[in-house]
């Protein structure tokens, strides 16, 4: 007989994650998978998607971001599609050296935000890697039967919004990697570091865009390169006033003392903010949707028939980026 | 304008992976996420499981049985479970070195069970890692509302069932590693190796373990260890004739030229076989459906009241193991 039934990660799990798994569904993490009953009348909206250590995090970063950034990633593509966070499988690859303080600060990180997103942990999987710290959530979401909005669908006239500001995080990267100072107040430089450890999904924004946009996604790679490929798949073109693209005290900060830190902000991502096209019957009302659930949304162009994305500045010159998107290959 | 919209990331999900959506609701990869419209009457069961290299597959392994391996190690749960596969989301991180060869012969293995199984992808992510390729899935299976089987609903009185033979692949991994030899046939040899490489998990008797069993789990960690947990959450205990336990013919010739194999057969995992209780009653009835479904399936012991898995030898002594179970922590 087996002394003792318990394994060291059935021990772990127990301790660090089967709290998380309030839905009875989960069976407390205790069974090989778990089940969910599907809401009534709704489609499931299915995401995943890995951060990994020293790609989309520092691996000295804070256990509990660490854990909430994989969250809101994920969770930032279901506010884009319109949908309502159910709740996650977490499968999570760590080096040997990761102690318990580091699980413990992860797992309060995840709890949180399962909690202010209404996004319970169904169950999981942990690994020892000789890699990095790997942590991939698959997300599920609902939507009423058949109203998942799509990258496809703007349509000429349609006019283009994004929630939020643009820029931060790619500057905040540029700062915690200590690449840059550009001589910005305390409070601004913290600012944007802070938006690229934790985006802030605009997961209130869900209802609106499901019920006003025409096409819509999260702007992850880019606002320049996410642009393009919605009106890829939309079959359209798009004409941007680059003074219009929101974006903070900070990034203005920045931006004043190096021009071509525009470039930077336009294309370099992880903003985790909606991109949505809005027919124009219906803006204001998606203003004012907007503005109940106290997300700021901004009208930065319009749709047209053609091809492209079309970035223009204040003299009416269409912008040249070197590099669109961000891409891993 | 950007020129060219699609990044080197996108061009290869459009080429290796585009292929392989073939659900509607994958929307050919080009959106932020998937939708599904649940089965009618269905429960929706929910799995993750990754595969590192150098922890569950060696870095040389070819590809697309590491694809493979990495998709029947969560269908052999939604076998357990008595679900049918639905589809699945992919979360892909490969080192640099990675080739477009690796990601086609990835892709085809991919594809290859995805039409096996009825189970086709629904999205997912790629990135770029420091660290071994990391393989993650999560599977999406369906089972008429409430009906789940749990690792806990063991009853005293009620029978042990495993599928297949236990051990082969606990005996591959050595010799795959090159610590063995045995003084097997190569075919015998071979076979070991290859239960190893490539699990098959039992998803034709789902149904049979859906209408029959008490309780049911995959064998993944080790019979003994698994046996264990399936005893603690149904707080019962089982008592196991070792002799009945079915081992195919090359583990047979290896335990008979070493007897300390015996333990490492039972204990050592990545048998992807499943382990079931079944009340007496229906026995018959299940080892007909198991026929039926052209799955092999023995009776190994039975469960009692208390607690602990016991093995027992051909003179009714209890096996001492040093280890349990397999476990990464």
């Amino acid at each position: 007989m087996a002394d003792d039934p318990t394994s060291a990660e059935d021990r772990l799990i127990a301790k660090h994650f089967a709290p998380l798994a309030t839905h009875p569904g989960a069976l407390g993490l205790s069974d090989d998978a778990a089940f969910i009953k599907p809401p009534a009348g709704c489609d499931l909206v299915l995401k995943t998607d890995a951060i990994i250590g020293g790609v989309h995090f520092f691996n000295d970063d804070a256990a509990h971001t660490v854990a909430s950034k994989a969250l809101r990633v994920n969770l930032s593509d279901l506010a884009a599609k319109g949908a309502k966070p159910l709740g996650f499988l977490l499968s999570l690859a760590l080096p040997k050296e990761t102690n318990d303080a580091w699980l413990a600060d992860f797992a309060n990180g995840l709890r949180g935000d399962a909690v202010l997103f209404s996004c319970p942990l169904f169950g999981g999987d942990t690994d020892r890697t000789p890699g990095p710290a790997t942590i991939t959530i698959a997300m599920f979401g609902a939507v009423p039967e058949g109203t998942m909005v799509r990258r496809a669908g703007a349509k000429p006239g349609d006019l283009v919004f994004v929630s939020g500001t643009i820029g931060d995080a790619a500057l905040g990267l540029l700062l915690r990697r200590g690449d840059a100072d550009w001589k910005l107040e305390p409070a601004q430089r913290q600012r944007l570091i802070s938006r690229y450890l934790l985006p802030l999904p605009r997961n209130a924004l869900a209802e609106a865009v499901r019920t006003h946009a025409s096409a819509s996604m999260d702007v992850s790679d880019g606002l320049v390169g996410d642009l393009a490929k919605l009106c890829r798949v939309s079959q359209v073109a798009a004409d941007i006033d680059v003074a219009r693209v929101p974006q903070s005290a900070a990034a203005k900060a920045a931006i004043a003392h190096d021009a071509a830190l525009l470039e930077t902000a336009l294309t370099g991502g992880d903003d985790y903010e909606i991109l949505c096209t809005v027919p124009l019957g219906k803006a204001d009302s998606f203003r004012a949707a907007a503005q109940a659930a106290n997300v700021p949304v901004t009208k930065i162009g319009i749709i047209e028939e053609g091809e492209g994305a079309r970035f223009r500045d204040a003299q009416g010159q269409e912008l040249a980026f070197r590099r669109a998107s961000f891409s891993h290959f």
